[in-house]
């Protein structure tokens, strides 16, 4: 049994996609941060970094105490090293979703934030910042455009005798965070067509 | 042999300083980006998002072709999976090491880089912007002091029977991206004592 602190944000979906795509018994724990319950020291105990999601596994492949995991990214390589599933084994195939994983990361997530920010919820409008942010993250969506017209998925191409392994943490740590792309379908097709 | 296209930069030294602390024979490919090295073609076929570090592992663990890897992180993870350093293999010493190193790649690596360019680098002084990311580049300098309050790496404990694989990972990615601790000591104190 997994414990889920969600919210329902692009992060929060990352992890409940990996959790019913693997098809592992789940208990959502609202975090309701419009509430400040991120702030809590119970939720802290567990987040260091007062962010949602965060998982507790209590039953941990070692056999021992419940483990607790913060980050999405994190999560995603625990969930898919404890389950076997959604990351290859073979360094190559491997390698190619932790890049554009950690491309996400470090890239696409933080800087399409930004641009949300200026563009939506900062109290003043600034030009520059708005430029700054909606450049970048176009620059990101180019860069994307360009990888999904060689391969079916970031991660890379989906063989199918590997279809359940090979690529999708990436697409479930991209695809939420990619602005109207929540409700609709995850299909490579849609990411192909998607226009920034 | 690893081929490191690499800059004098924060994401730089975090190769370089696992490439040395490994022992792993390597060569430098500089990638100017003051002269614009990062767009040239051959680069971009290895590093499709223009960005610095990348390499390519001319002898991979699996005996085939060399492989290239972009991305910080995602070099880091496969330079320890080579080598079998720097990265525990018992999941709760292992989730430590990545739930901190995504906490640097997705939080305080973007963030300290948005604070550093509207503090120093943007033409003009946007009170709003310079207030945004010098106060999250606080709160996560804050994060970082009560962890390293309670372990002496942000990875973790370093057990003296497992030195050299129990958390250096976590500590290489943060390190450099830290100001003023380039070119000091990564010792725990140092990094305990640091103020923003």
């Amino acid at each position: 049994m997994i414990d889920l602190f969600y919210w329902p944000t692009p992060n929060g979906h990352k992890i409940t996609l990996f959790l019913e795509e693997a098809g592992l018994d789940y208990t959502i724990h609202p975090v309701d941060i419009s509430a400040g319950d991120q702030f809590r020291p119970e939720f802290l105990a567990i987040s260091p970094n007062n962010r949602m999601p965060a998982i507790i596994d209590r039953n941990p492949k070692d056999g021992g105490e419940a483990i607790s995991v913060f980050e999405s990214g994190a999560i995603l390589l625990y969930l898919a090293e404890k389950t076997g599933r959604f990351l290859p084994v073979d360094i190559r195939g491997r390698t190619a979703v932790t890049e554009w994983m950690f491309w996400q990361v470090g890239g696409l997530g933080p800087m399409a934030g930004q641009n949300h920010h200026f563009g939506q919820y900062a109290p003043e409008q600034i030009p520059y910042a708005i430029t700054r942010y909606v450049n970048e993250t176009n620059r990101l969506y180019g860069v994307m455009e360009r990888r999904l017209a060689q391969v079916p998925f970031l991660g890379g191409a989906v063989p199918r005798r590997c279809r359940s392994s090979a690529v999708p943490i990436t697409a479930l740590r991209t695809w939420p965070a990619i602005p109207g792309l929540c409700r609709g379908s995850a299909s490579s097709r849609t990411l192909r067509t998607f226009r920034a």
